[in-house]
């Protein structure tokens, strides 16, 4: 199957349940079959204005793909290195080769989309949702639900949310997850107060998981677009996210754990090696 | 001047003070330059899929504009009559013939510039910004800010806002103002809530300005996109807003005054007579 038909398969088993072997297999197909396209197109450095980080961009087919960390983007990875990474990864393990991993994943499907495919543009978040979406479901062996039901006084109202895993009593997660936020971001604490104003605080642990916060300006140079007093003052005046993951990490974003409200971002491979202790209170901050 | 030039120089006085008359004189210069282009287009009726609503749509230049509401858009009414009703009306008036006037006036541009102008996409918001923006700071005499002090108790953070009218003591106003706003709606009771963190619930009025929430689907046929149920959530469990005005007001929308929380939303119209009495706390519902 080509790609397009290998995401649309991907997105109804998905939309099924997160949580099972076949979505595993589906995402296994679209990220191998991306990464053959991803691996046939040259590469073309930018010029990187975020300090520490190399940045380039994939070109094929007359068109150019979005920035590529390429530290982290590593397409000629062994597969089933990189599936057993992803999908198998439990404590210990070296969070530099599944950041790498994880990275490589998540870009596969975006990056031969901007070069190869026309439409939906929607399709580069859909699939980063499935992705992330899966890791988390398998890892609780929970489907998460993408409605909520508002418990008002005189009627019952559903509202659609983000991923919402019920994995027991006062064990629930508020999981949004975005390619990139800019000023988008406000909604995530917005919706997380939404949950601590139906439900009581910390009921829901707010959980976000981004891709990147790059930004490439004329196919010739990459910033990351960055506002952390903006996310403090959310954290402080709006609700309280618990944890921010990152496939790639801006450092001002990961700068905000060492200053009051003291927001917690970090990788996305320090989820799974606390996926069990997010509901340990003795570990909150 | 041509309306890209005249778009230009409203833009750049508006960001130095939003009083005064030189705004003034320049939003009737493009409100005048667009509604003469507009004039030339052809009108082309469309499917419309909201019950008691007709709807249009302009084409020109091989172009086709967002859909109008034909009720209260009447690009042929005398200018004179046009400026006279948006910059001076005070009680009493005729309700019905202001709504037309803020329609037709407010519509202008952005169908305009969906006709015969390339490039920046934002102008159609900028433009309904500084035209919302002039007729309340016009109405309270004050320039708003578009950036906050958030008050730390270790140091001092400027975030920006939305307009923030400032009237003096206990009488502030948070105007966001949306050419629509679909699920992003959000980010408005988002900022609320992070104002009442700041300074308290209720220190500053809620007023959400938006100009209408169609959507056109493949120039046949036109929906409204309302989602009363979030709203509904929003304001009980986020924050609230004061007043919402419409344009071009969603019946739905409307029906949110009748059952509880009782969201106050209106034809803008509605501001000119309730102005001074926002901050009246007896006719807070």
């Amino acid at each position: 199957m080509a790609l397009p038909e290998l995401y649309r398969k991907l997105n109804l088993l998905a939309n099924a349940d997160l949580t099972t072997a076949a979505v595993q297999d589906a995402l296994r197909a679209v990220i191998e079959a991306a990464l053959d396209e991803v691996a046939a197109a040259e590469m073309i450095p930018l010029i990187s204005k975020v300090p520490g980080k190399v940045y380039g961009m994939a070109s094929a087919n007359g068109r150019k793909s979005r920035p590529i960390n390429t530290a982290l983007f590593a397409p000629d990875i062994a597969r089933e290195q990189l599936f057993e990474a992803i999908f198998k990864t439990t404590p210990p393990f070296d969070a530099a080769v599944l950041d790498r991993c994880l990275y490589t994943a998540a870009m596969s499907f975006p990056v031969a989309r901007d070069l190869f495919m026309e439409g939906d543009k929607k399709s580069p978040g859909t699939f980063f949702e499935c992705l992330i979406g899966h890791i988390v479901a398998a890892r609780y062996g929970v489907n998460p639900k993408r409605q909520i039901l508002v418990p008002t006084l005189d009627e019952e109202v559903m509202i659609p949310t983000d991923f919402i895993y019920e994995l027991g009593q006062n064990r629930r997660i508020h999981l949004p997850i975005k390619i990139s936020t800019r000023e988008r971001v406000v909604q995530v604490w917005a919706h997380q107060k939404l949950l601590d104003g139906m439900h009581g605080a910390n009921r829901f642990k707010g959980v976000l998981v981004c891709l990147a916060e790059t930004n490439k300006q004329k196919d010739v140079s990459v910033t990351e677009v960055c506002l952390p007093n903006q996310w403090r003052a959310y954290q402080m005046y709006i609700a309280r996210l618990d944890r921010v993951y990152y496939l790639d990490l801006p450092v001002k974003y990961a700068a905000l754990r060492d200053a009051y409200p003291h927001i917690q971002v970090w990788p996305f491979s320090k989820f799974f090696e606390e996926a069990d202790n997010l509901f340990n209170m003795a570990n909150a901050v």
